[in-house]
C-alpha cells in the first residue's frame, strides 16, 4: 500500500485517479496532516476529523467544483480545504492574512459559499440548484449539514421549500449526535430512534414526509457504504437526503472521548493527544466565567431567574447554571428565534430570564428583539457574548454590529461593562428590578481584574464613571475598548485628557454628556462596534439635537467586513489599538 | 333559541354561563357582528370568520384569562377581542387612539402577548408554560397557529424544544390551507395528505416524531366535536398538539369563494358582501403595482431575473410576475430566512434575484442579510415593500427601523425612491448589472404620478438630485417623504430654501454633500425612518468625518414605538408632515 498518498493530492482531480481501496490510507493521512497542524496553529478540531471519509468521498464521487458541495457551519471543512489546493498554506489557517477558518467564496471556487454561521446550507445550495435548472446545467449540488444545525428554523424553512420543487439537491446529515455540545430537542431524539431501529425504518420518516428521496443511516466511515450511496443518489432526480453516522473528533481518542472540549481545543500534544495545561493560572477570568459563575450566585438568592442559551452552553458558561440548577437552565438548540421569544414568554409571567446570545448569532433573532421583547417592554437580559472583534474566527464571528442594530429599538437599554467587575454589578443590578429589556454585551475571552469576585454593587441606569479628569479633551469610551484607552493615556505625563466610561449606550447620561459638551475642545468617542450608526453616532445625535458645535472624532470598527487575525491585530487595523489612539491624541494636542 | 345571545356577553365568564347547545346562535352573532363593522371600518376579515366556534369554544372551555391563549400573528383575534371586554369599543378598531388590529398586552389581560408577526405563538407559550411550572401554578398554555406559520422556522424551534419538555402546553394548528395567499411547502402537502386520509392515520406522523401527542383533524366548525376534543386534551400531561381543519371567511360567501381578496377587503357591503368598486380610477399606481408590472417588463428582456417572495405574493404585487413567469418565481412560504439565503445562492450561480420582502420582516432575515448576502457581496437585490409608517396595522408592522439597521451593514446599497418613476428605474438599473447587494424601500400604497410608465432611465450609483434649488437651508430627504417636503415648500413665496433628493442613503453622494456643507446655514435632514441611527445619523457622520459644522437638524421617527392610525396622522405625530415642515422652516427662517 502507498505511504504517502497525500503528497500527491493538490485537487480532488488527483483523489479520483485512486482506486477505493486507496482511499482509506487517503484518510488516515489526511487526519494526521490536519492533526499536526491543529495542534499547534489550533482551530477546530472535531468536527473535521469526523468528517475525514465524507470529505474524501465527496470529491472521489461528485465532479467538484463543477457540482457544488456547500458545508454547513464548516468548522467541519478542513479536510476539505486540504484537498482543494489549500494544503500547502493550510498552517496559516485563522492567522492574519492566511486562509480562513471557514470555507469563503473569495479564497477558492471549491468554496461555493461562504459559511460560519449555521444552518444556511440548504438554503444556498438550493438556489443553486435552482439557478442551474434555470441555465439549462447539469450539476449536482450537496448540502452537508450536522445533526445540531438542521434542526434549527432556518433549515426546516429550506426542507419545506425543497420538498416542494424537483431541484437537483442533496442534503447530507452528517448526523454525529452533538453540535458544539450535545445536541437537544425532540428532532435528535427522533433521529436516535431512527438509527436505533436502522433495519426497520418502514414508516414514513419525517424527511420523507417532507417529499424527500431518504436513505440511511449509513456508516459515515465506511468508504464503500458511503461511495456506493452516492453514486446510487447521483442517478436519483429531486430532492435527496442522506443520513450519515459519523464520530465527531474520529481518529484521536481523547477528541472521541471528549467531543466537547475537543471542538475547538487550542494547542496539544499531536502525539498523546493530551492538553497543554494552562501555564499562567493567575491570569485575570473569561468574561464567559464571570457571566456563568456570577449567575450561578445570583440564581441562588433570587428564584424568578433562568438562563438560556441557544446551544453555547460550554462557549457561554451557561453550564455552570446548568450544573446547578438544571431546571432552571435551558439549552433550545441553535434556536436563537425561539430563545428570544421563548424568553419573552417566561418574562410575560414573572420570570427573569438571562438569555445569552453571542453578539453575531443575536442576528438570527433581530425581529425577535424587536417585536417580542423591546414592543412589549418586556424585561429580558440579554447577555451578548463575544461582542466586539472576536479575532481568529473572522468576518462571519465578529460582533460589531449589535450597537448599531440594537440602539434603533425603543424601550432596550444597552449596557457594555469595561471589565469584569462592571459585568457582574450588571448581572446583579438587572435582576433587582427593571422595567424593560437589557442588552449586555462584553467581548470574548479575558478581562484585566484577577480579583473580580468583589461583593455586588448595584449600578445607576443611564449613568457614566470618569476613569481620568483633563480639561483639553474628553475621551468616551464604551465597554471594555476602554482598557485600550487606559493604556494609550498611560503614555503621557500630562493629564490634559479626560477619560469617560460611558457604560450605557441607551439612556446616554445626558448630565454628564452636557457637562463634557461645555467643557472641552475636542471630543473623542471610541468603540469596538462599527462607526456608521454606532455609541459615537448616538453622540453626535446628541450634540446636534442640543445644538452642540464642539469638534467629535468618531473611532471605531470602519465601514468594511475585518477579517481573521489576533484581537489585536485587528484592533491596529481599526485604529483602535493604544498605539493609534496614543498618535490621534498626541496629533490633537 | 334566544336571538340576542353576544348582547349579554362581555368577558368569557358570561359564555361560560351559556348551555353548548346556544353556541351556535352565539357564532352566528359574533359573525355577524364582525362583518358589520369590518365592512365599514375596514380590516382583516377572513381569518376571523373561520376561527368564530374555535374563539368561542376556547375561552368556554378553558378558564382564561388565568389560562393563558396566545393568537399567533393574531388578525384572526376579532372574535376573541369582542368576547373580552372589547365588543362596545370594537369600531374603533385600527384607528388612532382604538384598539389595536392585533391583541396587545397593554391592551387587555386577556391579550398575553402581543403579536403581528408570524410563528411566535408557540415559543411565547411555551415560555408560559415553564414558567407556570417554576412558579408551581396549574394553568393552561395555549397557542393557535395557522398552517401558513406554522411552516416557518421560528415554529418548528418551537415544537422542536417543546417535544422535548413536560411543559403543558397546548398547540392547536388552525388549518385553512391559506396564509393571506394560498399555503405552499412540502409541509401543507403533508397536511393535506392527511386530511384526505383522516380515518386512518395510523403511522407516527410529522407531529407525533416530535414527541408531542397529536389528535385531530377536526371539523373546527363543529362546536361538539371541538368542546369534546379540548375537555379531553384538558387531562393530558406535557405537550398536546389538536388539528383543526376550518375554512377562511366563513359564514360570508363571497369570503369563502375569494380567500386572498377577502383577507383585508377593505369597505363592502354588509348585507351582499360585494366589495365596492374604487371611485377614482385615475388615481396615482401603488408602489406594489409598481414594482410587480416593472418585474414582469424587466424579466421579458432579463431572462437572469427571478422573483422571491415570502408568503406576499399579492401584497408585494409579485403574482404579476407569477402568471407570466411561474417558472421564475417563488413563494417560499412564511420563510424570510430561507428567502434571502436562496437568493444569495442563486445569485452566487449567476442568477439576478429580487428578494421582495416587506422592511418590517426582513428583521426576521437580518443575520442572513449580513452573512449569507453582504458579507460575500452578493448581487442580491432586496425589495422593501411597506418601508416608513404603514398605518392602520401600527407598531408591529411599520418599516422604520431598517435604514438604521441596514446602512450599519458593509457593501450593501440603499436605494428609497421618492415615487414611482424613481422606483422603476432603480428596478431597471440594477439588472444592468451591480457589484454587490442593493435594498430599495419603498411605501406602502399610492404613489403621487398617474403617468409613472416612462421609459426606463439608468440611474447612477450614489447620486442626489436638486429638486429645487434656496440659498440659505438645504433639506436633505431620502424616499417619498420628499412629498411632505415638496407641499411644505410650496407653502413659501419666496425659494430661500433647496431640497436635495439624496436617493442613497449608501453610497451618500458625498460630492453633493461637500458642496451642500460649504454653502448654506442650515441644513434639514428629513426621513420616514428612525432617527436613532438612521439617514439623518449617517449625514451627522460625514459632517464629524469631514470637519463640517454647519448645523444639522435631524427630522424622522422618534425613539419609541409609533402605533395606528393613518399615515398622516402619524406622520404629524412625528413632526414630519407638511405642516411641521412648514412651521419648522418658518423658525428657522
Amino acid at each position: 500500500m502507498p505511504t504517502n498518498l497525500l503528497h500527491s493530492i493538490q485537487y480532488p482531480d488527483d483523489i479520483r485517479t485512486l482506486k477505493v481501496a486507496d482511499l482509506p490510507q487517503l484518510a488516515k493521512e489526511l487526519r494526521e496532516f490536519i492533526i499536526d497542524i491543529v495542534a499547534t496553529k489550533e482551530g477546530h478540531l472535531g468536527a473535521s476529523l469526523g468528517v475525514v471519509e465524507l470529505t474524501i468521498a465527496l470529491h472521489y464521487v461528485f465532479n467538484t467544483p463543477e457540482d457544488l458541495l456547500v458545508w454547513d457551519v464548516g468548522h467541519q471543512a478542513y479536510g476539505h480545504k486540504i484537498l482543494t489546493g489549500r494544503k500547502d498554506i493550510f498552517h496559516t489557517n485563522r492567522q492574519l492574512g492566511g486562509i480562513s477558518g471557514f470555507p469563503k467564496r473569495s479564497e477558492s471556487i471549491y468554496d461555493t459559499f461562504g459559511v460560519g454561521h449555521s444552518s444556511t446550507s440548504i438554503s444556498a445550495a438550493l438556489g443553486m440548484a435552482i439557478a442551474s435548472q434555470l441555465n439549462n446545467k447539469n450539476k449536482h449540488h450537496i448540502a452537508v449539514i450536522g445533526d445540531a444545525s438542521i434542526a434549527s428554523g432556518m433549515a426546516f424553512e429550506a426542507l419545506n421549500h425543497a420538498g416542494d420543487t424537483n431541484a437537483n439537491l442533496l442534503v447530507i446529515l452528517n448526523d454525529n449526535a452533538i453540535g458544539i455540545d450535545p445536541a437537544v430537542g425532540a428532532l435528535k431524539d427522533y433521529l436516535t430512534r431512527v438509527k436505533s431501529k436502522r433495519l426497520d425504518v418502514d414508516q414514513q420518516n419525517i424527511i420523507e414526509a417532507l417529499n424527500f428521496d431518504y436513505s440511511g443511516p449509513i456508516d459515515g466511515h465506511n468508504f464503500e457504504e458511503i461511495i456506493r450511496e452516492l453514486e446510487r443518489l447521483k442517478e436519483i432526480n429531486g430532492p435527496k437526503f442522506l443520513h450519515v453516522v459519523t464520530t465527531k473528533g474520529k481518529g484521536l481518542r481523547q477528541a472521541e472521548e471528549d467531543q466537547v472540549k475537543y471542538h475547538a481545543p487550542g494547542k496539544f500534544d499531536k502525539i498523546s493527544g493530551d492538553l497543554y495545561p494552562s501555564i499562567n493560572t493567575n491570569l485575570p477570568p473569561k468574561f464567559q466565567d464571570v457571566f456563568g459563575h456570577t449567575i450561578v450566585e445570583l440564581a441562588e438568592i433570587n428564584t424568578k431567574i433562568v438562563g438560556i442559551t441557544p446551544a453555547m452552553l460550554t462557549g457561554s458558561s451557561l453550564k455552570f447554571m446548568l450544573d446547578k440548577f438544571p431546571d432552571r437552565t435551558f439549552d433550545v438548540g441553535i434556536a436563537e428565534q425561539h430563545a428570544v421569544t421563548l424568553a419573552g414568554g417566561m418574562a410575560a409571567e414573572g420570570l427573569i430570564p438571562y438569555c445569552n446570545i453571542y453578539s453575531t448569532f443575536l442576528q438570527r433573532a433581530y425581529d425577535q428583539v424587536i417585536h417580542d421583547v423591546a414592543l412589549q417592554n418586556l424585561p429580558v437580559i440579554f447577555c451578548l457574548d463575544r461582542a466586539g472583534l472576536v479575532g481568529e474566527d473572522g468576518a462571519t464571528h465578529h460582533g460589531v454590529f449589535d450597537i448599531a442594530y440594537l440602539r434603533c429599538i425603543p424601550n432596550i437599554y444597552i449596557f457594555a461593562p469595561r471589565n469584569e467587575i462592571e459585568l457582574r454589578n450588571i448581572l446583579y443590578t438587572v435582576q433587582l428590578g427593571i422595567n424593560g429589556p437589557i442588552a449586555i454585551r462584553y467581548p470574548r475571552g479575558r478581562g484585566s481584574i484577577v480579583n473580580w469576585k468583589k461583593p455586588f454593587k448595584k449600578i445607576d441606569i443611564g449613568t457614566s464613571e470618569l476613569l481620568q479628569k483633563g480639561n483639553d479633551i474628553a475621551i468616551l469610551s464604551i465597554g471594555s475598548i476602554a482598557l485600550n484607552v487606559t493604556k494609550a493615556l498611560s503614555k503621557f505625563d500630562s493629564k490634559d485628557i479626560s477619560h469617560y466610561d460611558m457604560r450605557f449606550v441607551y439612556p446616554l447620561d445626558e448630565d454628564q454628556l452636557h457637562k463634557i459638551f461645555q467643557n472641552y475642545n475636542h471630543i473623542i468617542t471610541i468603540e469596538d462596534g462599527c462607526i456608521n450608526g454606532g455609541f459615537g453616532s448616538s453622540i453626535l445625535e446628541f450634540a446636534s439635537r442640543e445644538d452642540y458645535s464642539v469638534p467629535i472624532k468618531v473611532l471605531g470598527i470602519p465601514h468594511t467586513f475585518i477579517h481573521h487575525g489576533t484581537v489585536q491585530e485587528l484592533h491596529q487595523q481599526c485604529k483602535i489599538d493604544p498605539d493609534s489612539i496614543h498618535e490621534l491624541l498626541t496629533n490633537l494636542m
